[in-house]
């Protein structure tokens, strides 16, 4: 069940997506072409994040790998600490493509619109439990000053409950963010349009 | 081959070497075995993030996957310009492990201590070419100000001869290393003492 | 046609919308209270920011008159114009409640929600045309270095042909918003809801 | 006694006083004029701010309303506090203009210049109660950083003796003046010499 | 002509004038004596930033003779240049004390008080020319962003008029000023009321 | 025992070890002769900054007396306390050239490379008594934040058992490489590789 061109191809070329003119391999294996099908079958469209990274088949799993570990069920952290994590790191970030995929995710997530809006803008605004509010903090000192983290913030996570497995994805899930924002940004993503209506 | 505890442990716990009491699970497969072994053949010891990281076979393929990938001889970039890419980010985000890691690495790849102590510290100081400067200042850019990032920005890494393809590459390992860093920072990883002396 | 508190209470009390517990007067003049009544004709609700104003006829009108002086036709600004000063202005200064209303009246003037998005997020990113890319770096400028401000810079407004009225009305939008921006901020406003499906 | 162009031209033209060719349109109503004639008496001199923007008479009054607004007697501040704020946020925003301006009026209204010099260059230096420094640190935070504002800033007021409607006054006397040392920096408005020595 | 404390003891004690309970040694030798006589004659009162340094023989030669230095006839600077770079040291460094008393020296060497006024909040908005705009522009770099600067920066001040030895003196005065600044702030020195209606 | 350009003229022009075209004055007088020599035993090399200060008598002495104030024996601080302030104020002013220099010195003095790695590069990931932890956090004030220092931050260290005396030196030691690192910087110092090797 290789992948072929046609599979997911949409009208526009991948340089419409992205600031980079890369070469489009359609090299996919099954794992890959199947995951890419399935976030398509889900969402109904394939997102241009996913359309830029499928371009090549190491690209893609380079990527996937170590976002299907921070999936994991025995991380400690639910899908709604997921996407907290992942709005708040590219709002932080600056990251216009994730704000708006994110920003979907965690309407879906949370089925709370005006919740999801102040977490992509302004997470201290909103009614978060002391434990998001002190993984948040957390999440930003990863973004901004991680040369500021020690035990005294470490602490501050143990002390709401997260065991040191659980810290441990929750600064793996920032620092993949920190990664992913900053990969949209450099090489130009483009919003795809059909989050900004998702789950409104 | 399936590792075991006593494969590659020192005498200190994990505890020992990062701030988070992890579990150890000597759960790697042969695959992940192999590469700790070769990088503890190479370097003549097992650095601490690979350990931290080999506490869970899942863990270190979601670390080493996206690191084999910007390696791969078709990405446009060279060992030394990697390792350039790896300590500027190191010393912009203030990472101390990596800086220490990486020195040592650039020192190796360039046979040059005095240009590797001025890459880990301030690279505008150091002699360049103005590909590689160019390269740096995207690099930094990815760190510091990603969304300040524009066609100008990648027309001027085209402008020095970069493919698209390789800005592909430059953005991703400036990415990967924006995560490495704070992960390493979030999880209070210790300095390897041996990085010190390597290459001086 | 003086306001009485039934015209346009909802059955939240001012407490529900904001940080501070403000006295309702309901003592409006009927110039202001055909302002609010026309708002919510429009909208088909009253914005919270616009009942936290009301409270206090004074307080409204000290809103309202330097609001209308943007307003005035002969300004040489666009409502399109007026909006992504606005925009600009509310994701500058992180304010939330003006990101969701200004998110919504520029769907409204532009018709376009990815445009709208992008602007809200990162206006680099957006398609502009020069004259609009000169005015909002100036509005940016206004917000984050008003002192750096020279004739250089009015002299690129200039260059696109924005004459000085217009420039008075370009520094005034983004001085306005520099305050209402804060005031939002400072006093706790909360989100209207509303805004969040508006034009989408 | 509509104002005419003699009633308080000075030598000057308008350009000579900021950097934008403003039209001077000589159209000021009788509330209007009768404020410039009581600041011209009350000072002795027109300050440059107050000639620029009588140049229209929309503009004087959307710059007065809300000004009178602040100077309520109701609203819980003093003239001293009034000043205090307006030092503050002239000194965080980098005005010089504004610094000279209310440098003088602080002064004035205190008797004391070593007073007014340390709080128009670092008010954590001069001797404050306890509530004035409340209060000014919260002024700080509405210009730096308002984004953080939140519950427990509010309530460090309430602590300090000041109700809901003070507060109010507090914040929208610093936004007021985040927008007016904006605009006198974006217009190029230049200082009004006889605030130098005045109430030295 | 050793100094005893009566010389130039003034009826308040050092904890009177900053921050720290130094020993007042009475130990000045005839140079360090006759320096301190000599300004009290030129400025008709000690200073509190002479009178804390005087408080040992050792302090105040530690601080003269760098300061003296800068002072000698051949460094390519005049003494408008030099204080110049003080004030915008003072400025940029937030010194309180720093900025009144190179206030009042730079009004009496310039004669000119709106000029000292700018230089001293913003000499961005001062009429300067080329060379001095880019004397001090160098000088902000040497305050705030010293690691970027290089041969380009160099070369702009060469390109003014400026030789290598010239350079060396406007660097070492702006470094002057980096410490001297920091020192009265750290130590809590207050403000020598005199300055602040000197040559007004 | 005057100097003369063999002395230690190594075969390197001063153009070769810094950014400027100094003129090499060989005036050294007895004094500072023999300090240059004394150094240059002690270190079996003569370091660039100062091969660059002794081109001119006065402009040495002028850098030496305020550096042997501050290693006068009743300043309340050991060698190892002025290391660790030197070499925190070399990291946090990003000069390159003083990290090298202190580093060395660090590990010499204190005989442990790992340490003085982390204090060169993040002093909070080091093991620190309480007491010098309180000393490098108000180091990093005064390079930082000078104008926020108050009494509470003086009160931190006396409560560390720092006599005021003491402090005085603290600010003195932080003040002095203010402006080194920055002289250091703006004259484009280049390194002496010879620090990369000591005491490793």
């Amino acid at each position: 069940m290789a992948s072929t061109a046609e599979d997911f191809e949409t009208p526009n070329s991948l340089r419409d997506i992205c600031g980079l003119d890369l070469v489009e391999k359609n090299d996919l294996d099954d794992e890959m072409a199947t995951f890419v099908h399935g976030i398509e079958k889900k969402y109904g469209f394939v997102p241009n994040f996913l359309r830029m990274w499928a371009s090549d088949n190491r690209r893609l799993r380079a990527f996937l790998v170590p976002w299907l570990e921070l999936m994991r069920t025995d991380s400690g952290l639910s899908p709604l600490d997921h996407e907290l994590i992942a709005l708040v790191c590219a709002n932080e970030n600056g990251c216009a493509y994730c704000c708006a995929h994110h920003g979907a995710t965690l309407r879906g997530v949370s089925g709370d619109p005006v919740f999801a809006e102040l977490i992509g803008r302004n997470y201290k605004l909103a009614e978060l439990s002391s434990r998001d509010r002190a993984m948040l903090d957390f999440v930003v000192m990863v973004q901004k000053e991680p040369e500021a983290i020690g035990d005294t913030e470490r602490d501050c996570l143990r002390a709401k409950g997260f065991d040191d497995e659980a810290i441990w994805y929750i600064a793996s899930t920032a620092a993949f963010y920190a990664s992913a924002n900053r990969m949209s940004a450099a090489v130009g993503l483009k919003i795809t349009p059909e989050y900004l209506t998702m789950h409104r």
